[in-house]
């Protein structure tokens, strides 16, 4: 069997994360997404870190989508050591943040995101990126070898 | 007055450059297309080297469209390079080629390449792909400074 495609969501703001689950169930239903709070946690899932080293309960994603302004660790970190990381920096990563600030558009490519997209301030608006997001990473891009 | 969208692309094959400048040309008019058909033309032109130093003339594109099998100086290489220095390090660079292969599509994303797409065989599908390419990375995705 097939694995459907798993979207690891690293958001802290709860009506962020309804808004974006609520556009990936409009969308397409069959992709599995998985989200996470914090940049901690986001790092434990990606590093595979204590009672989430079983990939195939907790498989590595086929793209990450990553807020910012995450409580403690903050995004850009989370980035920075995933790029950093052999075969993880294979993996998709595009922010997804409200911030449009140049100096965190210019660290995220620099730290080596894959792609920098700013939240949508309506549903309507959300489903659009989220129509987006799916045609281009989940259907038209072709994944590296991730081994697992 | 604002400057349209520059699209670097970096293709040997004529007929190739021929598909993609028709689609392009189909989909969206007016996106200014430079080609260059070696890796070493691709760097000439990326680092502003000799009689491509001046930015005004030869502007840094917004998104690179790079093929691996160039002659002499190959896709992954330039692709090193480009991703190896600072600012043009955020210049979305997608790879688009013929090549499935497991180990290109490894070290693409090992260089930090941003997207990695396999060339269509229709000229349908090169419409279709062209079509995805504008709509994300020259519409919905959000540029890093350049200070160009």
């Amino acid at each position: 069997m097939k694995r459907k495609a798993v979207i690891l969501l690293v958001e802290d703001d709860r009506m962020d994360i309804e808004l974006t689950l609520d556009a990936f169930r409009e969308v397409k239903l069959e992709n599995e997404i998985i989200t996470v709070q914090t940049g901690e946690e986001a790092l434990d899932y990606l590093l595979g870190r204590g009672d989430l080293a079983d990939r195939k309960s907790y498989p590595l994603p086929n793209l990450v989508l990553l807020d910012l302004k995450l409580p403690g660790i903050s995004g850009l970190d989370v980035l920075k050591t995933l790029k950093k990381t052999p075969v993880l920096k294979r993996l998709p990563v595009i922010i997804l943040t409200s911030s449009q600030e140049e100096s965190d558009r210019a660290a995220g490519y620099d730290y080596g995101v894959n792609s920098y997209l700013v939240k949508p301030i309506s549903f309507s608006g959300f489903l659009e990126v989220v129509k987006n997001i799916y045609d281009y990473w989940l259907t038209l891009n072709v994944k590296a070898p991730l081994w697992n």
